[in-house]
């Protein structure tokens, strides 16, 4: 199994010191004492308020450090992987920051964490402090569990615990209201693979048509196999679950969308929406995440956890705080959706007849009709051999809208002609055409001067094509024809340049842009670009029809 | 592959319904015209500032609607995977947000996107917008390349730009520092592993000991190959690349450090420390991330983008901003380790001496000693035998160190006891005893009464241990031995009650806690509980002590 770590024995401290050192909140410290104390504490602490500490085994990044700052915890003790920290570096977290207020420590059940922290808060009681402690045992997966799990609930408990705390409650009142809300949270997970542990041999006891639900964060087997299916029906599973578990409740509830590690937000966010999709979603008014929260190393899969509100909670869950790894929530409401701007329906253009223009759109289209099997012969050296056809069916459609088109209005005309091909001439080209034609028209109508325009939309379709030249494109023969319009010298000279610049492409052997840049140099050797040859064609067509024997 | 999705055919605009039903910024909207126009837009906008504009193919999230809010994007335009969206929806987002001010479209160095976004540029300038457009190709995997693929280093100048464009710059100053700071941006990736589009089969052309450097975020193989390494070695490929790139620039820096989809925040945390031993990181002052900033679907791997730092560029990172995914920063700075507190190191007791109290215990780790090899026995029925010899190591520790106890002393003495266990017991059960007299202690330091002190040490035994009477544990021995304590009868009835206990756990069939839940009942018939065997005997022992014939 690849993984980014250096030595499985300080992959903790490693990870600790990462955290510190990139942490948005700079607020955080941590007290010596590694490898044995791993507890990352509040510099902003004045220990005027209760104190709250969490922690345990580590692996589920980012709780707890990530859930270290104003309004949420004032502490977390971290152990190994999966492994609860001893009682002397969870008795040092204690002693480091509670003060008269006294501490809170939220634990989530599991033995070791229970009795480490259980003996923690005996010793620090001893000594004088003021402790309580918060059980979290919110996982439904084993139904009648005398001992169910701590997992992503602990977070509401944290930041309705951090809520009070921030607010100035007393040990007695937070403590009461974190019981609480420790006592109404229900959580689920569900995977489609198991973790693994850096440094172990990847667990593979799930088939490739297997995914499980109800599982914990330690990859401990979940308590059902169920088959791979949509993200909906896998949804469904757990969300029902769910539901069976809140009973007859009418409350309304707050929801964890939590991704145990390894999902991509794109698939954490198709949850979501097919969570919308459920019945429990009706019952569901705040939505947090999806996010990473209490992870299981790189899980592929997520947990949803539930807490019913009240009005107090509310508020608790929209307090701001400095913690870097709360997410912020959603509060339930209709998704917003904008009408489409008009005019992107079909554009409408005014017809209108211009004899001569439109005599030269069809000699070009009939050119390029003509051409359409010579253009992609050159086009099977270099590409994939459909630049003629591609440039036939632009023709062909180009002739069809021609009566439709405001033939009179240059303007006009370039840019209904780029919507034309845009929507109908298709590749790369199709959009590059489309592109010289629309900036050309946007060009004409500031300065009626054609070569002038066409020259401007030829340094759009340099700046979004990437081509320069020389890079063996169909710019090879278009600068040079329309540079020689620009010098004032007639539509032939042009022609004749353009035709010069589409030979002078045979002679380049290394391709820059365009589909040419993926071949191989040899294979261009000779060959015409047929995008220059197509343009070299167009210019003689005009020229033709403009010579005196025309 | 497993995945949590449900069709291929709709996977973006499922995800962008739920990414608007969950998104803590609740000021967006999505444009109608799914499934063809898949645009964010911000429900907060008034178009009096300059609009910027970002997207492309999808499987990067959250970029780019995770950056859409004030202060970042104005509109994110979303095409298929890793396909760029088509020019009629981005024309859409364009005509949606775009006011006096003009627009602004940052967009990746892909020939899709350029073409797309430069078309639907122009046509809304022949609709009469203001419109600009960045082009950011800052990957430097290929040495000189053309055209460098634009990566991670876009949320620079989505945050660069967003900046300006909040402060009420016109569009010619936000485009002026947004292109300047595309030009700027360098960025590196490397995977261990390539990602593999939904429906697709995984293709897994690296060999187990492989990794990529200079990959792209398409799933398009890397520049090279590197061998697997540790997260020290692979960093310092990836920041030797960037060194290089950077030259003999004298600039400091900003980095993104982003996950590209399914590395664990762990192992993220384990690549910044690893970072911060590099020689670059010398130049780096502003850290962003770890975090999924542009992800490439499920690519177990990270890129790091690097920004050069003005003064003007500072504050525009540190502005605060309402999209959903920008992580904040950390500037750099020593991490702050604080000073152990100085209980953790070994406690003192001041020794004094009781002759009868020390006789007392004496014969208890006498009697513990003794019972070595009996309680083992009836633990090799339900745990793994060592129950004897946990005991008595527990008993040859206190006898060595009685001397130095403060014996004369109750609750001095039971919590020094409770520390001597702690440390030298071992496992559950010496949590267990060391919870059971730190508590009796603390009791016994507020009331000198033995059987309420220790009832009292027993409720946290409970709390913390997790065990009722019943479910087979020393519980069922040491509860009715210490309640005919406290009933006021003799410590000769007491240790009778004790026995009696300790006997009726041989029938209990069904432990719900400690080991032997994990037993079958069928393995539990006829057995006493170790534990409780191990109570009734030192209740015996203190019995016997204190009866007229000893």
């Amino acid at each position: 199994m690849k993984r980014f770590i250096n030595s499985r024995h300080n992959i903790v401290t490693e990870a600790l010191d990462g955290f510190l050192l990139s942490s948005p909140n700079a607020g955080l410290a941590r007290l010596d004492g590694y490898p044995h104390t791993k507890v990352i504490v509040r510099t902003d602490w004045d220990k005027s308020r209760v104190a709250l500490i969490s922690g345990g085994g580590s692996g589920h990044e980012p709780a707890h450090a990530g859930f270290v700052g104003e309004g949420m915890l004032t502490a977390a003790v971290c152990g190994e992987i999966f492994a609860s920290p001893g009682v002397d570096a969870i008795l040092a977290a204690i002693l480091a920051v509670t003060g008269e207020a006294g501490a809170l420590l939220i634990v989530k059940n599991y033995t070791g964490d229970r009795l480490n922290f259980g003996l923690a808060a005996e010793r620090a009681k001893a000594l004088g402090c003021k402790v309580e402690l918060v059980i979290v045992a919110d996982d439904i997966a084993i139904p009648g569990a005398v001992q169910p799990r701590g997992v992503a609930g602990t977070l509401f408990v944290h930041k309705i615990a951090g809520y009070m705390a921030a607010r100035g409650m007393s040990l007695k009142q937070v403590s009461r209201q974190a019981r609480a809300t420790a006592a109404s949270c229900l959580s689920i997970g569900l995977s489609l693979d198991t973790c693994t542990v850096p440094g172990n041999i990847r667990q593979d006891y799930l088939g490739s048509d297997e995914a499980e639900l109800g599982l914990g964060i330690h990859g401990e087997p979940g308590v059902s196999k169920v088959a791979v299916a949509s993200a909906n029906k896998l949804m469904m599973l757990a969300c029902k679950k769910l539901a069976k578990a809140t009973g007859a409740s009418r409350s309304s509830y707050a929801m964890i969308v939590n991704n145990l590690g390894a999902v991509p937000p794109l698939e954490m966010a198709i949850l979501v929406n097919s969570f919308a999709k459920t019945r429990l979603a009706e019952k569901v008014d705040i939505i947090i995440g999806p996010a990473h929260l209490m992870t299981s190393l790189n899980m592929n899969g997520f947990s949803l956890s539930l807490m019913p509100l009240t009005r107090q909670r509310k508020q608790a869950l929209l307090f701001d705080v400095a913690a870097n790894s709360w997410p912020g929530l959603r509060v339930r409401g209709k998704t917003t959706i904008i009408k489409l701007p008009e005019v992107n329906t079909e554009r409408k253009y005014k017809a209108s007849t211009d004899k001569n223009t439109q005599a030269i759109i069809r000699a070009v289209c009939r050119v390029l009709l003509e051409a359409e099997n010579d253009l992609n012969e050159l086009d099977t050296h270099t590409g994939d051999g459909d630049t003629g056809t591609t440039f036939a069916n632009a023709a062909r459609c180009v002739k069809k809208q021609l009566k439709f088109l405001p033939s009179a209005d240059g303007a006009e005309l370039t840019t209904a002609l780029s919507d034309v091909l845009a929507r109908n001439m298709g590749g790369s080209s199709g959009v590059l055409m489309a592109i010289l034609l629309a900036a050309t028209g946007e060009a004409y109508r500031h300065k009626a001067d054609w070569p002038l325009a066409f020259r401007k939309g030829v340094e759009q379709v340099m700046q979004y094509g990437g081509a320069r030249p020389g890079d063996r494109t169909m710019l090879d023969a278009l600068l040079p024809g329309l540079e020689t319009l620009m010098r004032g010298k007639s539509i032939i000279e042009a022609a004749t340049a353009a035709r010069k610049g589409a030979r002078a492409t045979a002679k380049m052997n290394k391709a820059r842009a365009g589909r040419s840049s993926y071949v191989h140099a040899d294979s261009l050797k000779g060959i015409t670009d047929p995008g220059a040859e197509a343009i070299a064609r167009i210019f003689e067509t005009i020229a033709d029809r403009s010579s005196p024997n025309s």
